[in-house]
């Protein structure tokens, strides 16, 4: 089969690799029918995380069930299904909690084990990982996609930063967790949505996803400006980049008593303004979202036509179009890229 | 009047004043009975923080009202009253919330306020910031004392951690405010408490006060025998030092998914381990405490006899023994002071 493979920072090819197949009687074979590429594939892109040549990439897919194994109970064959983006035994006690990411013998797609940006991927844990789609959905696949991963963690850093209704939200981030975090603030029923980036045209689509108001992050005093349009600073502050600047950012413009929920990968961050936490009780309330956990509310949702989270993704690339598509994302004219397998 | 100044590091003096004094009409002025020496004072005497020479001395201190301004409604001369930590207005909306150490119009006694190892206090905003109690504790007052921080502050470690019946609590340190720490998870109801520090003495007040397990700080493998001991680490984590090294443990022996209460002074913390805090959505939720919110239902507690924190107070000195009492807590000969001012 076709899959992606990482070689070196910026090189990235699609290429033949033994097919994915069932090992354990857990697991279910996912012909992949769409795939992405997210904003965090960017830190092994980029040399930041020290990737090994040969690993595999992409943990976000959706696809039809293939075969499963003998002690599959909830999807079977032709059932379509979407994948979180870390697959989890379902019955653990963190499985249990909803919070799915700290599996006991769970692990996320890629690297050693097989990537969603392929043609097929061996699910282990297939019913406590994977999620079932109605065939009503066949032709909204780019507003289902998202339920991987951006979706799911934008409302996780929602969730996190305890966002509700009537309240006030400042999302620092306009890639496509932030997007999906104004989303979730807004299907929350924030009242005021702010979003902070640098990208006129996101922004824009920030405001057509719910965000009231947006601020230009590359302005010198956008800190002080956000305290003043806030009169002293947001009770919900969702961080949805992981850069250090971003995050400084975030705790400065939460309110006292606030909380700052944050889901970008920490890659970057170097320190926390610990004192700034201490002094004003501001929360900082973050992790890696237990995708698995909110999939079906969010689905239910995507299904009745009041979420949609597809204009996030805004370029379409085939399987071998995968490293036109990182280059898209790494020089940001793309926000997101969705790659149509089959 | 006499009242303890600051002149230099390690050098506290007690000298003669101008007498404190009404100012404003909400102006309350406290003869003292009763003050503490605090490990956060350390940080000055230590010149950790950076004080001026002249600077008064002393954040703890309960006493009797002397005289109230014209506006002063809820206090008058003759009662007994206790002051926290912080003095607030008690109508800001950070008052109202019950995050009277954000209050708009507050501050904290000393430095260029009076401070509270004085014979008196002028103190501000007397209705939002004094709390009386009744003549029946007057033979109790160091049962009381502790009320103006480290109890309300090891609540607030409780409270921000998430302490709840039946739950796992570990607390670092076994300072003043890591016992009063203990105290308070016992009283929620906690089902373990594990008490971690470097002192047997404290560590068997410790288990006197409710804990239930006690580690060595000083052990190499302590972080790991903590995780072993709670099966993957606990969901309350009470973090009651302030220090570099109490902060890397609470983190590290947080269970996924759980929280660090952080009271301590982070005036030595540099860095904290964002990364660990995402993999495993750990929360980070510390502060300085609102003593103010809490006194009235911890003082009920005491009024009671079900709750003393009396035994944190394990060396008395008259006002003229403040310096000997610094150098006591400073060399950890003692645990926290009491100042018999009158």
């Amino acid at each position: 089969m076709r899959a992606t493979v990482f070689h070196a920072p910026h090189d990235v090819r699609v290429e033949t690799v033994p097919d994915a197949g069932l090992k354990d009687p857990t697991d279910a074979l996912v012909r992949v029918t769409r795939a992405a590429i997210c904003g965090s594939d960017l830190w092994f892109y980029r040399g930041v995380s020290k990737w090994e040549p040969g690993m595999r990439t992409g943990h976000e897919f959706i696809g039809v069930v293939e075969a499963v194994g003998a002690e599959v109970r909830t999807v079977k064959v032709g059932d379509q299904v979407i994948a979180p983006f870390a697959f989890s035994d379902g019955t653990c006690e963190f499985c249990q909690k909803g919070l799915q990411t700290s599996c006991l013998h769970g692990g996320y797609w890629g690297g050693e084990v097989d990537g969603g940006q392929a043609e097929a991927v061996n699910v282990p844990f297939a019913d406590g990982t994977l999620v079932t789609f109605p065939a009503e959905l066949s032709d909204r696949l780019s507003a289902v996609l998202p339920l991987t991963d951006v979706l799911p963690t934008g409302h996780h850093a929602a969730i996190r930063a305890a966002v509700r209704p009537g309240g006030t939200a400042i999302v620092v981030g306009d890639g496509a967790v932030g997007l999906c975090a104004v989303l979730a603030s807004s299907r929350i029923g924030a009242d005021r949505i702010i979003a902070v980036g640098h990208n006129p045209e996101r922004l824009r689509l920030a405001k057509r996803l719910g965000a009231t108001e947006t601020f230009n992050s590359h302005d010198d005093d956008v800190a002080d400006r956000l305290i003043e349009a806030t009169a002293g600073g947001a009770e919900h502050v969702l961080e949805a980049v992981g850069a250090q600047a971003s995050m400084d950012l975030a705790i400065k413009v939460a309110r006292p008593g606030g909380t700052v929920g944050f889901v970008g990968v920490p890659a970057e961050v170097k320190g926390i303004d610990v004192r700034g936490l201490f002094g004003r009780n501001v929360t900082l309330a973050g992790g890696v979202a237990p995708a698995r956990a909110y999939i079906p509310e969010l689905l239910k949702d995507i299904k009745a036509g009041t979420l949609d989270p597809s204009p996030v993704l805004d370029l379409t690339v085939p399987l071998d179009g995968v490293p036109g598509g990182y280059r898209a994302m790494d020089g940001r004219t793309a926000i997101k890229v969705m790659v149509e397998v089959s």
